[in-house]
């Protein structure tokens, strides 16, 4: 029912997302304990301990669920602790809840893949859901807990001004805002603010009064300039292999300007911010994930994993994936130094769908 | 959650379902009219006028959905028949439930290609749903109408003593039970008598009370003896031109031995008796809908399309299917005369879940 442009970044073969999603990985493990939390202290069972015979059903959707597998632990994750926390209110055997799984990301994700490797030992019933989350995708009412894990940072499309020769957000010789101009930083900030936004007004129709939402994503930390935040060096520094390779005479330095990579790594400021100006949610967690320091390689296979479908999309098929990623992962052990990851943080902020609005 | 053997049949290119479903698309327009009268006259609303302010959802599955666009006429048609009696019952705009569609079929079925087919202008949210529906797919009492075209009479196996060189049932030189011994057809009916009634029983758990179920699928019209059933005749047929590439000395004999294609088709008075013997269903409607009779070319390559995933799977990638359609298409043009349309039927039956049970 959406007619956002759908970005994919993710590859296949050696490098595709399931392969090399560690990165990702690491976070899901980290979250799991502040998953159980938010859901011991913060889940409404009321609702479902019925008065009459019909069983209930517990709607969980995980909103950019790429193909698997880190979504499946992450579902398995919560479904545990929402089990746990009925058998701790005496809820046992038929008492408890059918599960019922969407897994969603846009329609080119491979949903193939995903249905084929679900594990057959899991609890609950599996469902893939095609299209973005800037749009809505359920029914009113519908969800008892969204997830989205290293998703939410994803723009909808590259901001307009960005991609504008005439704009002084045009981005002539970069890919994203880390190194670019003021001008370039605010299209991109005020283009995740927009998504954010319909983010939000998509999931309060979707989700239930008293239902919760679990965010987590790549952030900027407080007080560090965007310049130098971890992820932002990282794509800057993809960026200026690219520029090599305009050097070289192998792609054109107009394939370059017009390349942006649509992702933003806001601040937990700027997403509590925005979660009061929808005003259908309070926040009940806030929390930081700290980053673990990645080694150069596991760095520059990690981005490529999850930017080949993208620079594919751009650049074309014959584009030279291997000579870019090689610049990149020398790059790395070069000034890997200056890659402090202290200016690297996971945001983790729980939500909870009010009951009036 | 299920572990039964999944068989698929599809091809793809020239010969896919979606370019050569024509036959069974007929059936689907014929339903259309017996939908629409049971949806005005068997679908209970009461349930979704709700009294407080939230939304109801009508959840809507089609199991065996292939990867459209059957699938998603006949989900139009019915959300449409929905809508239609909500509004004869002056429900209006906010009134009206949200509807969340459920294509589902077993998970080798291509989703993706399901996926970016489903129509834009849809009303409806849609999700895929991988699994055999001989078990569970749903939870329990969640769905409102259950819709299945084409695909009941698959089996979820070939009978075992068909496939058993000691059994009297070995199917020696035939694929079918059609101008098989009386033991062959006997595990063939008792097949599909055990996957009807695992059908209806997971059913029976996922539709709520009042729920109804509209069953679409080829059958044995009464009195006719199963030898002379035209749907079985042309399986007779393919099976002949089979043995004409084993007397060529182009596949062994052993190889058609083996083969055996896991499809039935009942009786309307067998359907009857397995929805009697379940005891959770009431039989709402029931009718038939006759066939019209085909050009042999375009039965050669309905079947070819519905036919040549399983055949590969047996014969393997090299099996020569040009060979073995352009043999069918020559047979079928030979004695065309033999292939009665009144020997063949759809039949329609419309079940509701009852109260009890």
């Amino acid at each position: 029912m959406s007619n956002q442009p759908e970005y994919r970044m993710s590859g296949s073969g050696n490098y595709s997302y399931s392969r090399n999603s560690g990165f990702q990985r690491t976070a899901i493990e980290a979250a799991k304990g502040l998953i159980n939390k938010a859901i011991s202290e913060n889940l409404e069972i009321s609702n479902f301990v019925s008065s009459s015979n019909s069983p209930k059903t517990f709607r969980l959707a995980d909103l950019g669920c790429s193909e698997g597998p880190n979504t499946f632990l992450a579902v398995q994750n919560i479904v545990d602790a929402v089990e746990l926390k009925f058998k701790h209110h005496g809820l046992l055997g038929p008492q408890l809840p059918d599960f019922h799984v969407f897994f969603s990301d846009i329609s080119s994700n491979d949903f193939n893949k995903l249905f084929t490797s679900l594990p057959p030992e899991r609890k609950y019933y599996a469902t893939g859901v095609p299209g973005s989350f800037h749009g809505r995708l359920f029914p009113s009412a519908s969800l008892n807990f969204v997830h989205s894990s290293y998703s939410v940072q994803m723009l909808s499309r590259v901001p307009k001004e960005v991609e504008d020769r005439n704009s002084p957000a045009w981005n002539k010789g970069r890919i994203h805002y880390g190194n670019a101009s003021d001008e370039t930083f605010k299209a991109y900030e005020a283009q995740c603010l927009k998504d954010m936004e319909s983010f939000l007004d998509a999931r309060a129709h979707e989700v239930v009064h008293g239902g919760l939402v679990a965010l987590i994503l790549p952030g900027c930390p407080i007080g560090i300039p965007y310049s130098q935040v971890f992820f932002n060096k990282t794509l800057e520094l993809l960026g200026s292999c690219l520029m090599d390779m305009v050097k070289k005479g192998i792609i054109s330095e107009e394939k370059v300007d017009s390349f942006n990579i649509p992702t933003f790594f806001p601040s937990m400021q700027q997403l509590e911010a925005v979660v009061k100006r929808n005003g259908c949610f309070s926040i009940e967690m806030v929390d930081t994930i700290p980053q673990l320091k990645p080694q150069p390689k596991a760095l520059s296979s990690t981005m490529r994993s999850g930017m080949e479908g993208i620079i594919k999309k751009h650049f074309g098929d014959e584009f030279d994936l291997d000579m870019l990623f090689d610049l990149l992962s020398k790059k790395f052990e070069e000034s890997f130094s200056n890659f402090d990851p202290e200016k690297a943080v996971t945001l983790f902020v729980l939500l909870k769908r009010k009951d009036s609005n």
